[in-house]
């Protein structure tokens, strides 16, 4: 009897036919399921894994039949245009695009140290990189009825996931109608992730890649495609994924006056050494490594770090491949759309207990990231993005040789 | 004889025949002539006069003749253009664009007051607003010839100015060939300001507007453009007009290793009160008054500012017009050239002797500027955009009443 029980607890779990996950993974929720990666595993790799690739669900993962899902197309001149998965594979060439996403709350935790906001306390790690196989949402559009003229009442594409709350309603969110349609956007329907079927958890089996935009609005198991005059009305892009001034709390906060985030700042941090790290004096030699990468195709064009807490600053090694492979040809103008990874070994300073790594990126825009903290701070925790510091205990020699 | 004398070392500067400037300006250079217009100026009109508007010359004021003026085009498939005037203004249709243009070196004194640096010593006035007039150059490449697969081998434009230094070498630069010949670029060359000819320093009788782009790329005085393969080989394209790390000095640095600056990064200072002002306690209201700006068509969407040296930060009001007239209409997305004015108006603390007010913008990338100036210090003093602070004195009323 006890066990019938629990198996009948367990089914109406709807959380219950979620998959597997490394058992590596930090999980920060575990309903829904919102997880990312030690940070040094960042760093191990040019490309995450997909079973490494930080996790952000909202709901269950929704179990899609591939043979029966479908996905429609609206709000273009030609009606509803309605494309099975394999038409969706064999109608529209296939393009991929290495892309970085970044969760609006990655860093989150340090604002929480400056006070409470609300949302999961990711660490660094919720920022990912995968290379995405799929069409063009372009070409869809175009093949829905997308003509030039329609830019003059659209303005806006939305987005509803296949997931839906206890009440029914569905994840959404949008895109401004020009990044949609640019030749210049690479917004990708994606079906594939580092050359396999996309994941369950990362939206099995169709999702959509907006490559320099916030996580947010890369919609997994995406259902529908809604060109309208309006942002997507979920709560996702009305009430949340804004940033506000620091003065601003729940009492005074108005959330349509800010824009919802697409486009990403400059961005980076420190994998490894993680912080409190202890080191021996007779290393003699510290490697500090991280990623950077900024949002809206702006490539990053130098990381500086400090060990002093920001007095001096040395450059550090970029790169764009993985270790041992030649590095990718550099992207043309605005379509950096992944991150690139840096490296810096120092000489450890004499007579010094603790080091304070730091370090901050620039784009080319020469974006910069701001220093600290608390002026950057926003009650929903987002768009966190201040230097990233660590501290390093040295430990002497005492043997006294 | 000592007329003639001093008639003939008059003639013999190439300086003499520069135009005559308003007496206002602060005057960082006289020959060549670098000026910017005292700040409180830049916030009394959304558009800032031609005669307010900031200076900056390389080299003497060519004199143009209107009538003898050819401006070539080369490096296309058809062949050299060679246009009039007459042909640039008739020839193709007229547009106008509200447009910021900021100099890479406004603010750089404040880098100054950290370490020196190599350049003129700006104050926060190398920066005004105009309407441009005049043709769009995407419309002038399209008549020189260019199609989509010129794209193909060349990837940028470059231009030429009619002003020289002694030994004949003319002022150059280059801009992404993308933005030169994109739809939403709004690249003009510009016969216009304010709705008049262009003004002697500002570029008589055709300059570039790139608009969100660096000042420098802007070239005055245009004589001839140039698609191709390679950027400017021009000093200021090449060996100037970059950003470095702040552990960067002249025995380390390599020019090659930045690129040239293009899109400027997001950008506020306060143009009232003016640092060490003295008020009444009795007033017992402060205004604070201020321009926003971002490069690369990112609308600014918020201005903080703190009275008390960042601690606390309340939001500013924005404008984008001058006041009395309606608003322009919210810019299209990735179009916002032009600044917004702000102010805010607060109580004056309580039992505070001295005030720091600081002002921090924020666009719609979700950029932010740096806190501090010493982490961004380069050597060239570029790019100069960290919170700006100006302390102002309270007075107590002494009296007793
Ligand atoms: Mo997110
Ligand atoms: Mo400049």
């Amino acid at each position: 009897e006890d066990v019938k029980k629990q198996q009948t607890v367990k089914s109406s779990d709807p959380y219950s036919s979620d998959p597997e996950r490394h058992p590596v993974l930090h999980v920060n929720s575990l309903k829904p399921f919102n997880a990312e990666p030690p940070p040094e595993i960042l760093s191990d790799s040019y490309i995450t894994p997909s079973a490494f690739f930080f996790k952000r669900n909202h709901f269950p993962v929704p179990q899609v039949d591939p043979a029966s899902y479908r996905l429609h197309v609206e709000g273009l001149p030609g009606g509803t245009l309605t494309l099975s998965l394999e038409e969706l594979k064999t109608r529209f060439p296939k393009h991929t695009v290495t892309a970085t996403l970044q969760c609006a709350g990655n860093r989150r935790s340090e604002m929480n140290e400056v006070k409470q906001v609300k949302g999961l306390n990711w660490g660094i790690a919720a920022i990912s990189n995968a290379t995405w196989g799929g069409v063009k949402l372009r070409d869809v559009l175009l093949a829905a009825g997308y003509r030039p003229d329609v830019a003059q009442w659209a303005l806006h594409v939305q987005f509803e996931g296949l997931d839906k709350d206890m009440t029914g309603t569905n994840y959404g969110a949008s895109i401004p109608l020009n990044k949609a349609v640019s030749e210049e956007g690479d917004v990708l329907l994606a079906y594939e992730m580092n050359g396999e079927d996309l994941p369950a958890d990362h939206g099995f089996p169709v999702r959509v890649v907006v490559p320099g935009v916030v996580g947010a609005r890369n919609v997994k198991w995406l259902g529908k495609i809604i060109v309208s005059a309006e942002e997507s009305s979920s709560h996702w892009q009305q009430n949340d994924y804004k940033g506000f001034s620091p003065g601003t709390d729940w009492d005074t906060v108005d959330f349509k006056s800010a824009p919802a985030i697409q486009e990403l700042p400059i961005q980076s941090a420190i994998t490894t050494p993680e912080d409190g790290t202890v080191i021996d004096r007779d290393r003699e030699e510290i490697t500090v490594k991280g990623y950077a990468w900024s949002g809206g195709g702006r490539e990053v064009i130098r990381v500086d770090v400090s060990l002093d807490g920001g007095k001096t600053w040395h450059v550090a090694q970029l790169r764009s491949s993985d270790e041992g492979k030649a590095p990718d040809p550099s992207p043309p103008l605005g379509k950096a759309w992944a991150w690139k990874l840096w490296e810096i070994t120092a000489p450890l300073p004499a007579e010094i207990k603790e080091l304070e790594i730091v370090c901050k990126a620039v784009d080319n825009s020469y974006n910069m990231q701001p220093d600290t903290v608390p002026p950057i701070w926003n009650l929903r925790g987002v768009l966190s993005n201040a230097w990233h510091r660590v501290k390093v205990k040295i430990r002497e020699d005492l043997s006294g040789e």
